[in-house]
């Protein structure tokens, strides 16, 4: 079944292709009142759009979005806000290779595998290209929660992690990075990969404050389950952590604690941040902690083994333009994906506790 | 909002706590005419059962399940099966500490934030016992998909590591360990942990065999995407990763590659499983392959500082039975899991495609 | 597909056959807090119990619920509450001939066609026994909208309608009627139906006062639509109204207006009540008024021809206990549908709007 | 909360108010393969458009579909299928009257007491242009259940009835009505009303035949209380009855069976169908019959008692276009709801059965 709506309460619903004439999504249970434009989205949309440096793809698109309901004199209704946005880059290109053979790492197999055909122009729905739908929802999302703040950033590339934090360093360069020096390294090697025909694959984390304590649900629809959920359906992502994730299985008990003291105006203090502010599925009041790990882009200039749709044996690279390093991009995504999640969450929680 | 179901259309709803009467599942969409009394469920419960060894928690429950509905004459009916199974050991214990004051690392203060007040007898819904529902509902799950044969076993105990692997050992042992030499490792440390009052936490990996190609769903409710929620929504776990995880984000796209060759009886045959049986959403044919950091219990007799219900500080030491690594139990529930999301999807892909 | 769960975030499962060992609910995203015990419920289970008077059937069940979850010191906690109700009175009985036959107008033939076969006893999952189950589940839900009053009555028996209405007539009667007269008719018409063998259908209204404007959700969650869906499900229901209901369908523009003027405190008082409190899927503040059908009951001692399970033709008559009029019964399962939809509704509405 | 999704695998989600840029369906979970283009599409819209007589509102929509994703070379690809109409004729006017005050029978206050505003141009979300959007969905819905044939009419206007049936004459006058000689009548009778300032109410009847026995869901997702739910969704809609419907609670149970009798190639015949196709919640191979009753159009001429934004006390008359009888251009829209449920019905069926 294909199944393109997240959330409970506050849902979502993406639709589009790679190269159809456009790609958008339907935002649903969004509160009234709450005050809405293009101009709003647009900067997410900005930040995660393709061609603005050589570390990403070379695909031009505008990402322009239209806001074609749920809007009336700049407000919100509570009524399905569509956000569409149309590709302009679907650059005419020969597809003939890619329609007879499957890119290994790819979707292109499962698909056929599943539906019987598919849309092979560019990846049809596989394409990294329907993470614009996310950001735009997302922009909503973060209307609805306006007590808290997220912000993602790339801590990892091809295995070279970052050694200082600075956030006012994440939009000076063109990976997210909150280390200078980081960044710097980061150039020449994802430089020297893309002129290899390679790809890196990268770790990104996010970090939500501002969530109160009792946002979640046992047992079924936990905070970190949804998150889980959430960032794990990102092209790309193979793994997710909350707060000390793998590391806490290598912890003593007492060594991953969180104790607690008073703190100002009733509210608990902690010395610790292991539990990446999720117990037993429901926010703690502390910052909301996910580590997303996104692989190396599979479309590659280097061949690599293959069969076409017929069986036969065959070699395939990837011709074309892609992203050196998706995980790049995946930042707006990631912060789109947790803003989304958490407006869910908070309108959970006030259905049940008021 | 309390959210206690999980599936889209071969789906479960538990119920329960600690030191209740009972808990069980419901479990709604089984396909009609499969073998099922509690002779089949039985044996996956006593896999998780606590008290066999001094390695889980000392607690004593025999764990019988009862089939209420949804079976005749020894086979689903299609109508919904409700399982139950009694608490026969809630000790009488006192409370009164754990009443007023919040265990660090567990979810006691965020129960407290988000309902006013919580069952604090056991940890209530939060308690462990609460996966013996999901054991019992996985065991129904696994009727549904006879093709899958599914292995879960512990890879990593504090930090240390398996370095061969035998299934046949792998119910050999008090800790699902498929290497003969860290089992006896183990042995040690967990019972030093336990003897110190600490605790350790684990790594349990599950793969999954025998899923054909074509299961999963773009966009939103991908396999991996439901394997992700399936596994962190179980009590301790803090990270999940699908096939090569995390250290994909450090691999080059073409050490990544999981290039294809013509198979037999016309499906491919691959040269390695990076992606983890998993493209783009939908299963590839090869084996699934999941892994989940499980933390050290939160329950141990070190003293953490903590607050009271009041605010005021406080010491805190969990006394009582628990698990001095709850990961080891947690190999039974994440094999359940795997089987409910798996049953969940073979139906969900006929639906759609028949 | 089975599917036996029902509501958004106030949500309910249901279990049970009318010959298994119990019958049960679990409900699930119920407000924490809500004073709850097994005595709240009681009664709304005995105002449904079989067996009170010759106008039912003769089957005699305690139908005594368990609280098995989700209280705790007399209040919900806000998890799952499951509640149980042990099946009695399942009188040995020869099967033998409906095992073989399809009884004309149940749901005989239609479960053996969809599951390929059925469990017979009583009716399994389709027997009215089932709505024990929603009943109680409606009895929480009731806890969770204290503003409203719901209250139904049996407006119509076998064609003969109530003339007058007085609600403290309602209990005083077997028939749940309010009109002493009609309830004095009604005695010889349902008694000379039982004593014939055959059974009569009945119509029964359901008003809920005290709706505030605003819960309901345009378009596919509107409050109408869910009353229709919850009332279409109870057994042998063939119609329901809103309001006018087909009647509105006679009326002209002007005759079906509900003019307002400036009421007291704020709200617009109604000329008239023709939308049923329902305008646009939301209410209006007004009385919410709900009309059912029920169909006569299809088990009647006078034979019918049929086919056996081979496809011979034969004769079939429904020996033994059955509801001469199973419609009297549906009143308190009207009430409780009423109940766990408005519960639902008041929940969403303030998950949308806070 | 706002709901716009209907269906549990085979799902749409509408969007778009009466004067916006447009309006739209996403239909998500549809099988692959199937052959889909506008042109096919567009005669189910064509049915629906208004403008066509004097017997429908003046608005003149080219009601023009566009398929923006989930199709490729002519075939669905089994991902979502966003589908565009854009809004061509919303006449500049002034809507200063009904910005300020409610119309009776509308939604106006509603909207306003749940969201605090709403957007008043034309309705806005409640307007019945909404029904353009289902009626396109609806139409890929006809794709993926080629067995069935729908069919409806309108049996009933201002409580004149139709006396004959003849499928032929449907579409030969501008009522959907199956008696040339009711079709006479109705000409003069909703023109008078239409003179007069008034309106006329309907009812619509809906046959799908072909339906195979099995189809549906005991107990919560049964065929007819999706069906109701699907009909009293539908703007204007009061009353929903499957088979006999309210007359059924007005026969004794041996006028209302429908005995069965050996037919060929192994399916019952039945002597009749009082059920209107539906036992238990689940098909029975007879044709489904669903009825809908649509209350007059609440636009009218006449001046009405009302109240302003502020509460106070004011007389109002729908000036502009309005349908003199809305259920007329209900027939296509009940057609395309038959069709959704029961795609998606057939869907479940074979997720659970195979």
């Amino acid at each position: 079944m294909s199944f393109n709506t997240f959330g409970r309460v506050f849902r979502f619903t993406t639709w589009g292709e790679s190269h159809g004439p456009a790609l958008g999504a339907v935002v649903d249970g969004c509160p009234p009142g709450l005050t809405l434009d293009e101009a709003w989205i647009q900067p997410f949309l900005d930040a995660r759009k393709p061609g603005t440096s050589k570390f990403t793809t070379q695909r031009r698109e505008a990402d322009e979005v239209k806001i074609l309901s749920g809007v009336f004199e700049g407000k919100t209704t509570g009524t399905p806000i569509s956000l569409m946005i149309e590709n302009t880059d679907q650059r005419s290109k020969d597809y003939s290779e890619v329609a007879k053979a499957y890119r290994p790492g790819h979707a292109d197999y499962a698909y056929d595998a599943k539906y019987g055909f598919r849309d092979y122009r560019g990846g049809g729905r596989s394409s990294a290209r329907e993470t614009a739908a996310r950001v735009a929802a997302g922009a909503v999302a973060r209307l609805a929660i306006p007590e808290v703040t997220i912000l993602a950033y790339v801590s990892e590339i091809g295995g070279d992690r970052i050694e200082s934090f600075d956030a006012g360093e994440i939009r000076n360069n063109p990976f997210f990075c909150p280390d200078q020096a980081a960044a710097a390294r980061w150039e020449k090697l994802v430089d020297d990969a893309r002129l290899a025909g390679s790809s890196l694959g990268a770790v990104v984390e996010c970090v939500a404050t501002g969530v109160p304590a009792g946002w979640g649900a046992p047992l079924y629809g936990k905070l970190d389950a949804d998150l889980a959920a959430a960032m794990m359906g990102i092209n790309a992502v193979k793994g997710v952590e909350i707060g000390e994730g793998f590391n806490a299985a290598r912890l003593r008990g007492e060594e991953n604690a969180d104790p607690m003291r008073p703190g100002a105006g009733g509210s608990p203090e902690f010395d610790a941040n292991h539990a990446g502010g999720i117990a037993g599925g429901i926010s703690t009041g502390q910052p909301v902690v996910v580590r997303v790990a996104f692989k190396p882009t599979s479309s590659i200039l280097i061949p690599q083994p293959t069969i076409t749709r017929e069986g036969e044996a065959t070699e395939l690279a990837t011709k074309g333009r892609h992203d050196p390093c998706v995980g790049i991009r995946g930042v707006p995504v990631v912060e789109a994906m947790m803003a989304l999640v958490l407006a869910d969450h908070k309108l959970l929680h006030r259905a049940q506790v008021g």
